[in-house]
């Protein structure tokens, strides 16, 4: 009964917090998300969609084909602009873990901060994160994405003076699938300062390390 | 069958992180808390100590004097130093949720953060926030410390271009009792960049928001 | 073994309640549903499904034409009146709760309960919100629909004087995923008297508004 | 280190909603509850503690020798006016629900709403509800007050051509301890239009049923 | 590596138990279930099987063409003897039930006891059991399946002098999904005596129910 | 605000039943527990009063000085009459778990059932179940009376040919503190036809045995 | 945006933990399993693939042709060596349970332990299991494989005097349905000793179990 | 009505599975305590008593004076031998955590088998553990006490070629409280081949661990 075409769209917030209102893609239409994203792009020349089904991609990429559709992390990325802060040094515990950290590189990068990626630093191989701990003191702030036990933040924690944003997600089965027990792990981290988002929520720790990492001097 | 006396300090931490390590009371005797403080306070000129019983309270203010003891907070803090970074807006939903926002305050002062209060800002009585934005907006990152239904975070990040932290507390009855639903609802929120620590982890919130706000500029 | 042919329909409902018997189609054949539907349509002149199939709402499109089958609420509906009381003002966060806004829609009109809709108002862009209050304080009674952190509720609450039943929509991912967020944090509402219906449950919600609002005097 | 001397009311919210702020005993002073319900009283006439600890109603009674402290449900009340709508039917399902059912009644009455009281109703023994099945269909409203099975509403529902408010209470052991059954039981309610305050929460209850009975025409 | 050949199936226990070993069908193979049930259909001229699949019924009736499959339960069964003793009072809420009312049903028959079916008696329209009491007293024992609130059995066991069986099943959405709430209202029933099975294990309950039904005095 | 004067109490049950109304203690004052403990023994010459606090037991025990107060169930029962059906075997796993057992046999002897008891038969031991099998297969119904894993009753289904009733503890730590696990387990059995009560409820156990062991011919 | 090409093994494990690292299927791309065990294999002449997805299966057939891969349980060997060491017991209670005790003795022979399987064991049946006690107390250690009520590694573990590890399964329905139950049980288990792994995690069981046997003395 | 003086052991149970039955102290009075220690004792020479009140602890010192009562760990233990095996280590997160590892180290005393201690090795300071992995690595099996966020096992498992056993501590608060993180993250290792005991069994680790020590050759 209500009518797709009269979105009301929040067109204020960048001006409030600084970035655009995102297009959640999930539960809506193909053509509501088209137009959302539209509308968006049009007033503010860049636009993040995320959580977008398949044909919903599919129908962005070919109404805004300036933009970027990435299956994998169901993102639609329109407006790159060049960083001007960061890094933020990306972290993640596994390649299971790839569309929740694609999803979060996406958003920093549209937030025009610079990406470090530090993949497969599972606490199960310890080395592999330490061999590198040197790159990540020399970011900004710290991302970590990993599911399963989610241990990573806590050792990550423990050895850096930087803001660290745990990100769980649900890679796992048994009492791990679907996330929770990463989650809950992350926020009992014994390691002081972590703090964490949504299961599977990449764009949020995007967002949040952003806007953490642009309280910093910019890049030259 | 383990000796007390035996303690096996992190003081390497200050070094690693910034900040020494943190005595978590819960869970020691008296006699561990005041020897843990005390090799620290020795070490390094300032310790915390977080979730003391009455008690602790009670024997660190004797043993170190210098210190403050707090118990609406159970915390313990020795050698506060004049903040150089901030400040940082600590917003609390309600009265209840004192004894959070306390350890927080504590937590941000000993980093050498200062801190600005607004308290009795839940969203049942919306105007009491909005009335007060632009003193937040002045801020370098907020915590938002709630019980309930926890809502005011999405409600304070929708609004700022600020990092904002999120800390539920246990106030509540019902399905509130006990923090869940507020962390949940910090968890789930439709604005953008939220981030969360564990229920009633005050001191995490605020060891977080520090690390942040010594990412910007120093306070003149 | 049991014989759909014997169905034990209630016919004396309307007489008890208000409202004939709805029919509740999941779990049900698509032979059970219109028989059930059609009986009850021969003996009220009205007819409500809910929560029915695809095949379901096109055997009942053929079976009773003058009905209207919605597939986005997955409601049939038959025989809706002249409102003669409200309006109820139905508010929704974001599209994504369209299906269960739309559900309770028809279950008020059904009743013969004006509504007044106000879509996408969101607690992340509160003026969407702020900028209607006036409209909806001259309704009967609101419905608040959301899910994700379900804040709205809260924030609606405190602003009106009015009876507000808020509907929990299993939007969002992660812990929000299925509803069960959304609905803790209505039912730990810290703002007064805002009761709750099941995840999802936009007829219960229209259901009650209606009953609430036929208190009052009726439309001119 | 916040000062309780300086509270920040909601003086406002009787304008907006209809009835002063409510002040929630727990988690409070004994010392910040007088205040609260001081400042309350002497402004608005009338005031409401819920969840009161022993000593601060012995406080309150001291300070606020007009109101009436009653430990069973833990409330305070002041300024009771006469009932100028209703009555309202308060059916509760046994004694052990009482402190909730009284929190309710307390609640109703302040609000200038008449009550009636239906008590020992549970579906163990039908026939004590069903006898007085007229009374009840007299009164504007039902509010309904049940633990361990929490099956009352659904039986009270399907009967009634009344908006239902169903009440949950901690009554019960093993599942039932704590009232999450209850809850879930009324949420989940086969009758239609029955909804739902959080476990324990008369005082939702009774406001809500308050806001539904001023809909109707007043008492002569 | 293990050899579905090989099945160690417990042939003993219809000496034990008085019943041959019953096949649940799900996470077996079309060819495990179909071996296991031709063996014990050989060796003691009856058989049950639960949880079948499509594709293991249809094998089934092709392996055993004197047994019938029933897809809306799931099961198949070989060998129903004459009634000797019940009936059983198999009493259920709704439609949407049947399922799990009718591997109840196809139990109780297999042990040689006669099944007095009462559909569609849920409590939201209570006339439809209350008429029929008499002929459920005249049973030796009551099934009573139900999902959503589960509230029918706390009822039922109210008005009865015998054994209540109370069996839960899936029926519902929201916090009703997956049969928990209906589950535990049952174990929290404040109707004396009310023993309660797994959700959806309509032969369980059918099992039991036989076991009782076979103490009484046989059918004459 | 009620008046504990006005006892609305089931007089009715006993001859809809076959027993008279049980008071349950907890939630109701000594008073209102000795009032109705004393209403139903006046009437029906037997009562039994469950969870009674010591105080509510030394004062029905001085107001009732026939009856017999047992503290480790907190049961108060009068009017044990000569049994006539059974016995019941009463199966036990370990000492922790007497509370419940003993609540259960107090019911069933109430009821004029024989009870024989089997305690410490927990399966860590299992040589101590099995050589007391010829017993309990002479009686007419099990209950299995267990804690921690609550693995007892499936092996006891496993092995009888009688109804048998799984009543679970809440004895144990950890994962099975609280009971939980016990009676999921239970409710899990892979034993044929075990039916479940709630966590500790000895009484509800009870009273199903005997509704059993009283379709069983009368003990001579 | 990270590229597959460059997998970050964990080469070192082998030297580290006495076994490579193993593939672990779930959430990578066909790709990125084949190049992740291609490389394995080349390096450590045997590689082992759990939770492998039907494509992933054939692909690596084709890529290494000289492994096994195994639908039922999901895994894919390559270069398993003669046993040296065991034998371990590896019991299951029923045929549903077979794709994880399928996982578990793969991975046991590819680290070179014998197995002995014990199949069909469910304690419903009890005598299938003690009727092998001989045999399986001439093994190292057992490994217990079960879902539904998770009864048998107490039964098992009350009876040997051997290192069991038990192995909960997702087999089941209602409250065992995920597998939650039978994990709890096993947890909570009366017998002493018994350790436990995450649901469905064959692999992990069998892992333990070869580490263990790994300690004895090996076979001649 | 039962009687403690005729207690049921399991005097068998040395013979079955190496090790007399141990005293679950919860639940049962001081005298039963007593009375089964006591005969354990005079029958095995050794006895073990887990989780006593400090009142059963005092009256075993007073029976047993050869025996010790550890208040911290809720022990009593008499009969210790000279060490034939091990050693195992026993790791522990911190002091909060030493209730559960002393319940450890007192089984694997009493079962002949040597521990070694590495206290405070939480993964939030590192460097505490990988300074000691060569001591550990000399050990036969590594027992890993944690609370909080349970990631250490992770940590030590995949540094290391032993069976590792992973014992959960309550230690914590928030989602950490009771134990249910560290459970899940350490059922969710990465790190293959942990296996888990439940929350806070001590106990159970030891004697596990024991189990396996004594796989290996003797100590000389």
């Amino acid at each position: 009964m209500s009518d797709p075409a009269t979105l009301n769209l929040d067109l204020d917030r960048a001006r409030r917090c600084g970035f655009p209102e995102v297009v959640y893609g999930e539960g809506k239409t193909v053509a509501e998300v088209v137009a959302a994203a539209g509308r968006i792009a049009q007033v503010h020349g860049r636009v993040l969609v995320t959580r977008a089904a398949p044909e919903a991609l599919a129908a962005l990429a070919a109404a805004l084909p300036a933009g970027t559709a990435r299956p994998r992390s169901r993102t639609f990325a329109l407006g790159e602009p060049a960083p001007t802060h960061g890094p933020v040094a990306l972290i993640s515990a596994g390649t299971a873990d790839e569309p929740v950290a694609e999803e979060c590189e996406v958003t920093l990068r549209l937030r025009a901060v610079a990406v470090r990626r530090f993949n497969d630093c599972g606490v199960a191989g310890l080395h592999r994160l330490l061999q590198r701990l040197d790159e990540i003191r020399a970011c900004r702030c710290a991302v970590v994405v990993a599911g399963m036990d989610g241990a990573l933040p806590s050792v990550v924690g423990g050895l850096l003076d930087l803001p660290v944003i745990a990100c769980p997600t649900p890679v796992g089965y048994g009492v791990a699938e679907g996330g929770r027990t990463a989650l809950n792990t992350m926020l009992a981290s014994c390691a002081a300062g972590v703090t964490v988002v949504n299961i599977g929520n990449g764009f949020g720790a995007g967002y949040a390390a952003a806007a953490i990492a642009r309280l910093a001097p910019a890049l030259q």
